[in-house]
């Protein structure tokens, strides 16, 4: 007990944890992820090489990489009891995220020997085969002769990726898969901390991002560009926005001051999708909204320096790959479950129980009033 | 980002939440649960009505406490899909925590209009049923017409408690439904805070409470005074232990310096419970090694002060009411859910997302080396 001690809302500025999976410079707009800038990493690593860096800390050697891409590989088929929740929450349209909570909580009926690993390798088989159920489709099988991020192409299209829709995605997990201690990856460290399991702290975690303030309301940011349609619109759009005293979705970010560096990163993988697919349009759109909305916003709101956020370019990429929106949160979580499980290892490896302290703002000594005489 | 913030391991200290709900002063050993004492509150109210104290801040009259029983009550039954998890978890023998964080996951397929009153009424039947499904007994209909505490020792004996039963397990319920900010609790107010839904933010809590550093390691207080089984024995297994330096279990806490006041509550409960029953042996032996095991460790670790602590008189009055040890944890659940979900209401409130700061200490500007040249 310390009386005095002063409440920190949010736990602003309160520093919860040392890790060496990523470090997020908000002045200089600098992401490191496993002691690469994410520019680095991104577009050159398959997401199997990304979760074996976070994991162990350096890359795979070749042999390495092949024995690790067949254990992943090997986990990807998922309970007959999972697919059978699955099945309820399609019969009750439930949400995918709730959805994807659920039916990864059942992993734990299967008791698997190494949690981390069957989490990532379940979390696009659960996913994709709730995304066809919910259409009314049968899942696929997972195909163990592809890579983590074309086999989840392939669960949820039925048909196989074209190698640059497997790069685009490739490049995306790589980009969000760990960023500093946000509420989702603290929630897991919380978890695991009190010795817990890995599944129950993954769990936890998909419970967290699923909120609207974390991960769970993308979208919008595409939404704006297509109700613009044409860039004649543009101006006159944003500013009927602005002027209203709207927000621009996509734009601005609690802890980038500039631009945001995986904002970077997913515009340059967009546009090598949409080129690999042979109709720019959109994404030209989409490029030339983005430098309008952002000269306008430093008219409407000087000295705030909005610039474009990772929502931006994440929902241009994944629309690019044929994602409906309903799935960019999950996907999401297909990605980041890797930097959560990194995170659990690293606060097993130098464990405290993670046990904040609350103040009593409340009465005290209250006495008992039998229930005739309230 | 606060580069030279420090970095506070298990936030030890930190003050992450104000709370109306309960106030631990470890050093006064008092408890505060809604404005009351512990022991004003535990032994006289229903758990309907603590309850409601909970989310409501004051007691409720005779009117609001029927309406509110009536309405807790008709939340008793779970979806067919809950069952079923039940039902496979039985199959697989997976651990009774483990099946009810399943299982309580899946209460969002029901959509409840309410989700607090929905899990407070659903944890008896879900823990009850997963102890018979586990045993190969089929699960009775919940009873409407019972007590909350009642009806869960109905659902789990299959016939109806005594009033001194109902009443021993009804003081336990009260007396740790919350208790400041343990490591549960703030799981569920993280998770609430990114304004994510109640089912995610309790099965989070579950998920941290089953860890053995918070409540998943209960039982071996019971089987020590088993183990000793006649009080001439007592002395010299306690000496036995202590020249080992081992541990005794119940004894000693975190916060607590003096006696835990829920120990006080649940013996007076358990002195009751075995009393009313008939046999007072095992109450009395329980009763006489407490008192030798504190005067040893006070010989063995002076100035130490380890008292008892809440898990000594919990499992002595949980076995007394016929609860198996592997039901402990659960039957805290049980309880405790209660706390978590006003936590909830409380951390909406005056919400802001709880995301505190990590620090990187892992290296930089790593180069991009590929496959064949590692």
């Amino acid at each position: 007990m310390i009386p005095n001690a002063a409440f920190k809302p949010g736990l602003e500025g309160v520093v919860a944890a040392e890790t060496r999976l990523s470090s997020v410079d908000g002045q200089a707009g600098e992401l490191i992820i496993g002691g690469f800038p994410v520019e680095e990493l991104a577009a050159n690593a398959t997401f199997e090489e990304t979760v074996y860096l976070l994991w162990n800390g350096d890359l795979p050697d070749a042999r390495q990489l092949q024995s690790f891409r067949q254990a992943l590989a090997a986990q990807r088929r998922v309970p007959p009891a999972t697919l059978e929740v699955l099945r309820a929450a399609a019969v009750e349209r439930v949400a995918p995220m709730d959805a994807l909570r659920m039916a990864a909580d059942t992993l734990s009926l299967a008791a698997p020997e190494d949690e981390a690993l069957t989490l990532v390798a379940a979390f696009p088989t659960i996913v994709a085969a709730y995304w066809r159920l919910f259409n009314g489709q049968t899942p696929p099988e997972p195909r163990a002769d592809l890579g983590h991020a074309a086999n989840y192409l392939y669960l949820l299209s039925g048909s196989e990726p074209s190698a640059a829709q497997a790069r685009g995605l490739e490049t995306y997990l790589n980009t969000v898969v760990d960023h500093g201690l946000n509420a989702s990856t603290f929630t897991a460290r919380v978890i695991i901390s009190t010795q817990s399991d890995m599944i129950s702290a993954i769990v936890g975690a998909l419970g967290a991002l699923k909120g609207p303030l974390h991960g769970g309301a993308p979208g919008p940011a595409l939404d704006m560009v297509f109700e613009i349609g044409d860039l004649s619109n543009a101006e006159p759009y944003l500013r009927r926005k602005l002027d209203a005293g709207e927000r621009l979705m996509g734009f601005g970010h609690r802890i980038y001051k500039v631009r945001d560096p995986r904002a970077e990163v997913l515009s340059a993988a967009a546009e090598r999708l949409y080129r690999a697919g042979g109709d720019m349009a959109l994404y030209e759109l989409a490029r030339a909204v983005e430098q309008k909305a952002v000269a306008l916003l430093a008219e409407y709101k000087p000295g705030r320096n909005l610039q474009t956020n990772v929502e931006f370019y994440t929902a241009l990429l994944l629309h690019g790959l044929g994602l409906p929106v309903e799935l960019f949160t999950p996907t999401f979580a297909v990605s980041r479950v890797a930097g959560w499980t990194a995170h659990c290892y690293e606060q097993i490896e130098a464990n405290r129980i993670i046990r904040p302290q609350s103040v009593y703002t409340g009465v005290k000594g209250r006495r008992w009033t039998p229930l005739e005489q309230r």
